[in-house]
């Protein structure tokens, strides 16, 4: 039996995407091999391969005038060709942080150049909200601005994205990538790793303008760490993770049966406001560590009134086979996430729990 | 129905893996989700990581010496990782180029630092042999000594490996890697992207001297690419491609099942007697451009009288249900790839098309 999985990555993926990789496990479109055994450089891979890329272009409506990358190593590895690619001596980047792995990408920045920091909400430890427009103080001279979109350990989310005017904006998109539509026309580059809403683990999404990628190569980065490499050879410079890529394009294409991003964007809001909604009704028993402004749609975290009440709450809820809600080691507490393949049953399921669970114990 | 797949890599995969994949894609071990729904930090993925670990050193009798490491960007992240973490200002590096992938990590080499060809067996724009022992000039200064352990495209191999003495010796052996048992301390650090003997493409074994790697970490490296960083973290600094790890422990259960590297490379010596067999027995038609002493046992490469026969070749074969014979676009003719996954039988199926196919052709 399948269990309502709220793990915040690697996630829950779409029942339609496993199904078909396991019914075309040993026989891929009547090859006789598994997708896997097939050369990427052969016919049937290929058509994979851009038809993740036509449907993330169809589905976001990429404009042209980016590339769409598919590339190995994470967001931790976006981390460092970022500043590799972008920020050349005598120029700073400027970085907004707003969780850890902002502050990681921001240190492996300073491995490779000047950054600096534009915003920091960090207060006693924690990152509670993400910053207004006010407090953002941009050079205007700086080689990029680096965000992260969705802070999938504190919970919070840019609800809008600061102007950065001529200076490129580069955001990490790991954990709320394809959440809804927006205008990726704004971004110079956005990068996220698969294993949220997009696919397993092993792939990262980069979707980059291509007259930044195309507007000087840098000989004193290694060629296999360059985006142009990978953007002049369809991302097939070296041998790409094609059984993460053949599932992101199952994955892909459930999105679109569902009704594309405007139908996924309005089950996230949904399902957003019910949980959300149930919190503050019962605000004293599940409390927001969060501002309200800043909330995470993605990552929804509340503390119950004790640690032990918190370790009930997930094993009374394990018993009722709902898993992965156990608050990052780093903050505690709880931790509903609820990517895409999350459904807005499996949310109402949760929230039928959680009062049922404030009931017997508040 | 499976097909006979001699594709160079991504190649073919034990069936036992694929099945136990498929099997287990929507509830991986009772868990109610797939292997790839699974948190990387969980105890279900850590025990499957930490059996494939288990299993390279059992299999391969890896010392305590040194570290077995698990990493994305296959060969060619590798091919700028070694001069990043291993080639300070100052020093030079030895190559020996005996292929195309040879030389292109060579080139990543210099633009990272200083490099020096200790040998290079091209001529014609064609590599045929492995260098001997006598034509290698190595400097005894050098930071480490790099070679390919096969040559995919050309399908050479090395049999013996040069004494580097105090010199590191660094292995790309990405499309020999298991094929057979080798002594793993003669080695400062061995690289393989998975996709021909052990896994699916996305994944990249690195065993590394513990000394090597903890020997003084270099702040001018991005954290994400130094070794240290991985072998600190068992490979778990950042989320590492679970399903493609998951594969490749399936595999190393096959190999196990099958009676360790003993069997396998047993099996590989036949496969290759087979081959080598025919074709020196019909050396006017299939013309073997590769020195006998330096042939390859996992890429076999062979000339027809013509392109035209070749072209027939490959597609009288594919209609006996054999697929993956083409050679490599840069050097034409036919490739027999005969990774692990490749059985006796399947040489056997083969030979004996090429005998009837030599009768009424030749």
């Amino acid at each position: 039996m399948r269990v309502v999985n709220f793990n915040p990555g690697p996630a829950a993926l779409p029942v339609s995407a496993l199904e078909r990789a396991r019914d075309e496990m040993l026989d891929f479109m009547g090859t006789g091999m598994s997708v896997m055994e097939h050369s990427h450089r052969g016919k049937e891979f290929e058509a994979v391969h851009n038809e993740a890329i036509a449907l993330l272009r169809e589905l976001l409506g990429i404009p042209d005038s980016h590339y769409v990358m598919f590339l190995q190593g994470g967001g931790h590895l976006q981390f460092a060709m970022v500043p590799m690619n972008f920020l050349p001596a005598g120029k700073s980047a400027d970085y907004l942080l707003t969780g850890h792995w902002a502050k990681v990408a921001y240190e492996e920045a300073l491995n490779i150049g000047k950054a600096n920091v534009a915003a920091n909400t960090e207060q006693d430890k924690r990152f509670v909200r993400i910053p207004k427009a006010s407090e953002i103080k941009l050079d205007p001279s700086a080689a990029y601005v680096h965000l992260t979109s969705n802070n999938t350990i504190y919970g919070t989310q840019f609800h809008s994205f600061p102007d950065t005017g001529k200076v490129p904006l580069v955001a990490d998109m790991s954990s709320d990538f394809l959440w809804k539509k927006f205008d990726v026309s704004k971004f110079g580059l956005i990068y996220a790793g698969a294993q949220k809403n997009i696919g397993p683990s092993g792939v990262t999404v980069v979707v980059a303008r291509k007259d930044l990628v195309d507007g000087g190569e840098r000989k004193d980065v290694p060629k296999i760490l360059r985006y142009s490499t990978h953007a002049k050879n369809n991302s097939l410079y070296n041998t790409p993770p094609t059984f993460a890529i053949y599932m992101m394009r199952n994955v892909l294409q459930w999105v679109k049966a569902q009704g594309g991003l405007d139908a996924i964007g309005k089950a996230n809001d949904e399902k957003g406001k019910v949980l959300y909604g149930c919190m503050d009704k019962l605000a004293s028993f599940y409390r927001a560590p969060v501002e309200k402004e800043s909330r995470s749609y993605m990552n929804v975290v509340f503390r119950l009134p004790s640690e032990a009440l918190e370790e009930k709450f997930v094993a009374e809820a394990k018993k009722q086979n709902m898993v992965g809600l156990k608050g990052h080691r780093m903050v505690g507490g709880i931790r509903v996430s609820t990517y895409n393949a999350v459904s807005l049953d499996n949310v109402k399921q949760l929230v039928g729990f959680m009062e049922s669970f404030a009931k017997s114990n508040g």
